[in-house]
């Protein structure tokens, strides 16, 4: 959609709500709909090719309003999910369906969806070791558990572990900046001969420095192994799993017992809002973690099994109706049109590591998968910090740099909706103009 | 603002936004500002008279704007929370002023405020409970800890302490359903006696069931006693203290050594969200509990102590501008209209609990403070049940029950903006004429 179609849509939104505020009193004050009404209203799919704006305004007439926000809200999501489980080639247990045991929520952010999936694994991990030692109390058990990540994991592992009360331990990396079964396989076993009780271990798919790719086939069946729940952290690459050239990467999902999914920061510049998911096949592991049933919050089908309360898949209760924008982004783009998109961006940064490979002055240092380009300038840290630093200080563009192996690394990364080869060229550009500066100075 | 505003202004803004994006690569990639330049920028309280939508607007491109979405949007919710601390006349140390120790957060809903406060005092009790035994270990201090609310809370207590895996216990309540200093103090004797550490009080101010008070000035000084961290639960009625004659239910506030507060979901009408808040006196009690800083999260203001970084202060990592509707708000009704509206929603109330007080088939069930409205028929609770289904059932309008004291009552609560009094009079001639056909029935 570009600025002149906004101005129209955005209008017609604003009288849209306007309307709604207007004649409020004439619309039910709650929907007359059986659960699961929704399903049937819409396709199983996504579309492959966009649709027009007007056939996706009609059905929110048709299909959202009669369910206002409740049970509109949960169903959308529900199909949400599913439909974006199909376009991931999730294996079926993971998907919802009419009756299934699996599903996904929107969590509010990537750091939520983390803490979710290790406060569920904490809460099953406690359950499991009291069937076959009943006379340890919980914070007891507590002190026991040990959950595992890559030493490259976002900051917010850690934290969910802190927060939860438990163990974390990092699990050192190959050359490639990944996990690999073997590392895991030693801690593990350590950590038990210390008496310890490993559970949970959260996997990266593309790591916050590098986009790196911990080798989940090879940690999963050491998760099966040992009961550890499985939670794969692909905040960043997550939505690129939607190609199927880069699917592959997402390989090994099939085995595991319990798997969380969360990410799709990829597609946030759709979004306007990054859409971190839990994807759980059992979705009583992470519902059993903390439900709570007050009066004011039952309803007549709490026990029918008819109806998702995703307030139990939370730390909120209160919840935003986020599926909508999915729904809006999947129909106007189509399948087709998000790959695309994805593409594109993988491309420029393609085309941004050929520039930086032909400059012998700099060195790229680590494999360019999706759309980030780790590079520097061969030599100290201290003159790759001094060229951020100048590049930083002229606001032409804006980077975020991270250290691999001990060395000070510059991060360059395609996010922008509207990126073009132009943006990239000047980028580059740039650099190497003050590159070029950086080195007359006397003391280089 | 009428729904013809909301036009005129909607569109404005449709159009503001896009000729942003149109002319995005005219604006600085980053701000080139000194930490601290929002606040000279804007006066330092809310004002008492609404202000023109105009002035607000132009606002946007002299203080906003040139700030972008970082500093401005932290800078702008530490005045905002500022602006809000003064007008809920908070003493001196809760305000961040330009060195304030203390200050305010939004949280993302009151659930996540209540939760971070609970792990904030589990941090601060480790620490305190280690400086004199240095040999327990962190988890070893959780199973001793116990926290405490009214066995009114609202569920989402309950929840935070199973999230931070310590014990919780309910206070019993006295005849107004608030929990009272002595009942707290034998409980806090009991468990001292049992080996355990309190560490934490969670005081609501507003019930979910009843709107009932508990009586912070009897806790306060328990709480100082035993080194507890109070926090005061006020998501319901915190925004109503802004109005004078409301203000003593806060009283108490002063004398804490850490006070938590939330709330102000009366206020929610107008912000389309729910605003709850943490606000602290010493805010290194609240940053110590999960501060982590990872290459990619530094900033070179980041030890200057010139800069407040949200993301300590909460569970998630990115956040929102959502102290833009704080600002607009304050600004479009100025603090005399946000009182009007709060005093037009207590006598709406007042409106309907005299309805019920002439009809000698009902009773009230609880004291009528703000707007919530308990009552009943008198009789069984089987009747009153009867009569829930049948206002359900009817679609007219929508009540959630509650129980006290053993007793199944419905709740009225007034929370449209647009509630008038011939809504109040429509929904009472609709209560009564389904009790008129309730109580024709034969089984009756």
């Amino acid at each position: 959609m570009d600025a002149e179609e906004f101005r129209r849509r955005g209008k017609e939104m604003i009288d849209y709500v306007a309307e709604y505020l207007e004649n409020v009193e004439q619309r039910p004050v709650y929907p007359d709909l059986e659960p699961g009404y929704l399903r049937s209203l819409i396709p199983s799919e996504a579309p492959l090719e966009p649709e027009s704006y007007e056939d996706i305004m009609k059905d929110m007439e048709r299909v959202i309003m009669p369910g206002a926000a409740s049970p509109a809200c949960t169903e959308l999501e529900t199909v949400m999910l599913d439909w974006l489980g199909k376009m991931l080639q999730l294996p079926e247990s993971f998907i919802a369906g009419t009756d299934g045991q699996g599903g996904g929520v929107i969590q509010g952010t990537a750091s939520e969806a983390t803490l979710m999936s290790l406060l569920a694994a904490r809460c099953k991990a406690v359950r499991r070791v009291q069937t076959y030692t009943s006379d340890k109390s919980e914070v007891e058990i507590f002190s026991q558990l040990v959950a595992y990540t890559s030493e490259q994991a976002h900051s917010s592992v850690e934290r969910a572990a802190l927060i939860g009360g438990v163990m974390i331990r990092k699990v050192p990396t190959d050359s490639n900046y990944a996990v690999r079964g073997d590392s895991l396989k030693k801690m593990v076993e350590e950590d038990k001969a210390a008496g310890l009780i490993p559970f949970y271990v959260c996997a990266t798919l593309g790591t916050t420095p590098s986009c790196a790719f911990d080798q989940i086939t090879e940690l999963g069946p050491i998760c099966n192994g040992e009961n550890m729940w499985m939670h794969i952290d692909a905040a960043y690459a997550g939505s690129a799993f939607i190609c199927p050239e880069f699917r592959p990467l997402l390989n090994g999902i099939e085995g595991h017992s319990t798997v969380g999914l969360n990410g799709f920061w990829y597609l946030k510049i759709f979004f306007c809002l990054s859409t971190p998911v839990n994807r759980v096949k059992k979705r009583t592991d992470i519902i059993g973690a903390f439900k709570m049933d007050p009066l004011y919050l039952k309803h007549e089908n709490q026990e029918s099994g008819l109806v998702t309360d995703y307030r139990h898949w939370q730390i909120p209760l209160g919840r935003r109706f986020r599926s909508l924008k999915l729904w809006f982004v999947f129909r106007m783009y189509g399948l087709q049109g998000l790959q695309a998109h994805i593409r594109k961006q993988v491309a420029l940064a393609k085309e941004f590591e050929s520039l930086v490979r032909a400059d012998k002055r700099f060195e790229i240092c680590a494999e360019v998968v999706l759309g980030l380009v780790c590079f520097r300038l061969k030599g100290s840290n201290e003159l790759n910090q001094n060229l951020l630093k100048k590049i930083t200080n002229s606001r032409e563009i804006h980077l975020v740099p991270c250290q691999l192996s001990g060395r000070f690394v510059l991060r360059f990364v395609i996010c922008a909706r509207t990126t073009e080869s132009r943006h990239i060229q000047q980028a580059w550009q740039h650099i190497t103009q003050l590159t070029f500066e950086l080195l007359q100075e006397p003391n280089h």
